[in-house]
């Protein structure tokens, strides 16, 4: 799809997504980590304004002089921001307000869209993998805060679930060799996911489906969370000092986990996810197995591409921390903030999930979050040693 | 005015008070000592609900059988709660169901107000008191969520203000005497006014008039936050701390003060506000004064009715902790609750604040809070020794 | 005792104190409220040094220029100090240099007394009560480090121990009146203690006995620690946030109680110790009781001097926040951080225990320690109105 | 050496290591991360009674049974532990006791040597390496201690200083290739320098010194720490909440920095050290390079054996996050606990420092701390792309 068509298709669906919300549910933030529905549909906009509009039209006007300040995230070289622990206390503006920011420089986006140098095109497109990035936040992050609610309310009845019963589980055998991984072509994707790289890789096995929830349930039954044996120390500190007994959503007292569509059923056969780094690691080693490295995991993600939930149910945690790939140069400018900073005490995940954009999943895409946070969809599959 | 006819223009005031904000304003927590502008309305919804009406009508049904659990404020008697740091993560119930919820209960108050038992009246007299502290503690919490915005949003342009001017500070000459004080007669008071008793004071002066702006300045232009000698202890160590130069709401850089009304002048005349206890102390202590009892402080404002702004201005610290008065009883029941158990670690203040309802104060009246706490609308006025 | 016979006989009970520790025992510091032995040797030394030599004597040369820094307990008067936090790391000086400096600072204050001016013998009288505080201090903090060690070393054999049983209890009746209280005459006292004046009391009850083990034991057989009914609010949250059960020291699965002899059987009749003032409160509260003010314990304990029990066994908490009486002054210069500055936050406790030296107790005397405070031999006994 | 020969030399180095140190000294503990030097004499003793006499001599009976409590790090297999910040408090047993724990624990161990086993033979050359690790801990333990002592002591006027001026800069050429790195051969080394394996490596430049005091003043004079382009996301948050501004020891107001001789002038040319990962990445960012990762640095210095300073002045930041190498297992049994746990949220350091002892570096050795630590003598080297 060409930009000009796809600017206003991704702009649309940020907004969909909060049809099922009433201002004030976009209002609220649960915890440090997420943010509020409505700063979520600001940001994304404040991107577009900041990072396109203010550096390639001469003559723009910001829609807001304060929102600059308001709606930055984490960009230094962009200026000073509100603290992100008090995005919930932004009564103001209201959503009105912010939905009249989006419709104004949407209406600028288009204005130049049409006739736009190609770094405005550039810039464009990673304005929306950015907000389709915040499309999943926004469906974890009101996930999170609904659960906080003693009401459990659901966020809609028909919100993606991760539902799908993998098929029987088989061992995809890798040969040892020296493999190629990372984003080649010229299709977009992330500078986190360049330079294309060789890497040596020994022999290996990958599960060719995703770790269930009833598995887990077996781990928990064989008394996994309170055997120090299964988990590295910094995972079992954490598990000791929050008193942690199962994945996060899930009832202590009943086979039901708390989703986008309230308190469901948690179906045996389904892909266990809401689990920590330090979780699916522990598991991993009760199993007999292991987890992925990162780069296993593309490998066999491009050689059997036919197998099940590569994509579409839970990101997957790997083995490897978040690095930089040989010879990877962060852009210039704001942007070299995007990725490269984050390099550091986090972990990769891959594949991606029920709540991703369609169009918004590689195999070569790098998502990253620190070890134990656990509000995304995160699950794991398993690999071992040949 | 007769409580059936009080009760509605009570309720009517709360309701009259959200006027101005938005559902998102009424849904933000911007302190845990705080509460969000809806859980107000909510919680002084539910205490009539509980107390009254659950307590003495046979068949009384609950509105909503999650409402005791998400509005219940402190009373272990009355159950299990939402934990108070969380009020602002309550996007549900929305603002129109707590509206719908004060009408269905006010509807069932007034069915019941016209024949009601003593017991019920007196009750209901609690609560519509209880109601009209809230009010204040709305304004005092909804001034700090804003406050907390970097846009700094006024909540309303003809808000109350601190800015009577006082007159020309005289010194109110007391003899040492026994005194009466607390709470006599039939009118209604809180049970932590009473006994009435009497409790011996030296001869002592107390001023005519508040402390204000322009002698605070003084303080500060000589280095009193940096100075150790004028503080107690844990005031020190509470600046030092804090990093505090100046009190709360004011710019650093400016002769401006952030109010209800949004950043205004800060009148050199106008009292002082917005001072922790400790600030208040080590002011006093500057001044080559001191704070009064609260014994003191209420001998003289029964002494001197016509001195101004005993009332309406700032509630004035005082250097009496919050104790029970001699032969003082708890009432029976999750009542309790109400006063008795914060007896402890609280500083008392006398009079009332602009912010206050003009029917809930009273000369025996005992407000309390922690010495740091300065968000409430809190000055002082000097006594010394004769 | 003369001044100059006094001096020496205070300085060798402390050191008599840590004969039966060794230098690694007089470093440690098990919390930040308690100090290693070998600093409390060197605190009462430093103020001598300081408070008495440097300011009188007219060549005194300080015997290191360093210790002043190290051993300045909280006097912002006399200059920057060591961290409190941060004593338990001064493993240099050594405890030999510390005896070093004692022989030094004692030879020049025993030089000095024989012909000491009256603001001399008056500075150094202060001194050895100061230093008589210290003496039960170490004691105090000796225990809790030590408890500290999962050896549970005994500190001595010998040692001090809270176990005289009570008489049986009987209730002293105070009619009501206008009572003086407060030091009177010419014999030494702190300057909180004064100045003496009248308060007013009710009729009230005094017990005759300190509350005892076996009555504690049956507050916590009734769940006492479980029942918020009996706690102050901000009691109930430490109970809950410490996740307490008992009093300190006590053992949970036997009738035994860590002491300065190590585990010992914990008496049923002798008095309990070790509690807070929120312990004490709703202990009180539960038994149909309450705690005493302080003014109406020193007026029982005037009254009825041969009761047992008011001194040499535990401190006794009252029902008093710390405040200066009517008419208080702090004393100029650095003195006047002595006790003033404290007058905040803290709970009065009355009579003595078993670690006080002898000759430093009054009637008039007045402990405060903050109220979750119980590592001093803080016990209780209760009142009630007549 | 043979075992039986090394068992006594290696011991005997911790003995020596605390003899400029008083019993005072050897109690301290000045933060969580650190040890008392008679904790470490302790603990390495304990190592060989329990994993090595106790496993495998029959009828061996405990020095004190009450030791293993004590002085297990971090072995959850080996039973429960004391709390590792408490480790400050444990004035007994004393110094002279573990000495004789000592002493049994050798006689022991040199009653079995002689006719040992294999599997005796190869738990003791673990348990020396280990006492290897433990007596730079000491030595970086005892560095901090006395640092926090206002006095600044001296550990001993020989002590070991990062002092060797490097050579001027080369930059050794590495071509890209299929590199074996990890531990081969017979001698010893810790499993997690194992598997040997291939790892595909670019083309690189590594630097042949070590980067100095001069250039890390030049990155602080440019306002390095001022700056947060050259940070990572979590660095740049240390750098602001722990407000620094230059390496750990330096005198921020003198070229002086704190050493085991006390403080020191600060030469240009030698190696900075006390850094963190985050200085480290930082100056590197800033410097136009980047931080090798270990596999480079590992093939770089097995090929140019002869370059100075691999070894003995500071260990070297990597870029690399601690791993498990390819095919990697943990031994079966408690020393499974040794260094598997610890693979996450932890940066490689190689090379070995001034305080290591000579004959426990080697080219494979991985060290590991978490990414702000920087009381080790940790410095860097630079790296670039070809």
């Amino acid at each position: 799809m060409r930009i000009v068509d796809r600017y206003p298709a991704v702009r649309a669906c940020s907004e969909a997504l909060i049809a099922p919300l009433s201002a004030e549910d976009c209002a609220i933030q649960s915890m440090d980590d997420a943010s509020p529905a409505k700063w979520h549909l600001a940001h994304t906009t404040w991107f577009f304004e900041t990072v396109v509009l203010q550096e390639l039209v001469a003559d723009y006007n910001l829609f807001n002089s304060d929102y600059p300040y308001l709606f930055n995230s984490y960009y230094n070289a962009l200026g000073e921001r509100h603290a992100r622990p008090q995005r919930g206390l932004l009564s103001r503006p209201s959503l009105d307000e912010v939905l009249a920011y989006r419709a104004a420089v949407d209406q600028a986006m288009l204005a130049q869209l049409p006739n736009a140098s190609n770094a405005f095109l550039r810039l464009t497109e990673i304005g929306l993998n950015h907000e389709q990035q915040h499309q999943e936040l926004l469906l974890t992050d009101i996930q999170h805060a609904f659960f906080c609610n003693p009401l459990h309310p659901g966020y809609c009845d028909n919100a993606p679930m991760v539902d799908q019963n993998p098929s029987s589980r088989r061992w995809l055998d890798m040969a040892a060799d020296l493999y190629q991984i990372g984003h080649q072509g010229d299709a977009f994707c992330y500078d986190n996911e360049t330079p294309p790289h060789q890497v040596w890789l020994n022999a290996f096995q990958m599960a060719s489906t995703l770790v269930t929830n009833g598995e887990f349930q077996a781990f928990i039954d064989a008394g996994g969370y309170r055997n120090p044996t299964y988990w590295l120390s910094d995972g079992w500190d954490w598990v000791q000092r929050e008193q942690l007994e199962h994945p996060l959503y899930w009832h202590p007292k009943a086979t039901q986990a708390f989703s986008l569509r309230g308190d469901q059923p948690r179906a045996a056969d389904a892909p266990v996810c809401h689990l920590s780094f330090y979780e699916a690691d522990a598991y991993a080693r009760w199993a007999g197995a292991r987890l992925p490295l990162e780069a296993e995991w593309e490998v066999a993600a491009r050689l059997f591409p036919d197998e099940n939930n590569w994509m579409g149910q839970v990101w997957q945690w790997t083995a490897s921390p978040y690095q930089a790939y040989p010879g990877y140069r962060p852009p210039a400018g704001p942007l070299g903030e995007y990725n490269a900073k984050f390099m550091c005490n986090q972990m990769i995940l891959r594949g991606s999930s029920a709540y991703t954009p369609t169009d918004h999943s590689r195999i070569s895409y790098r998502n990253f979050f620190h070890p134990h946070c656990r509000w995304q969809l995160s699950g794991l599959r398993l690999a071992r040693d040949l």
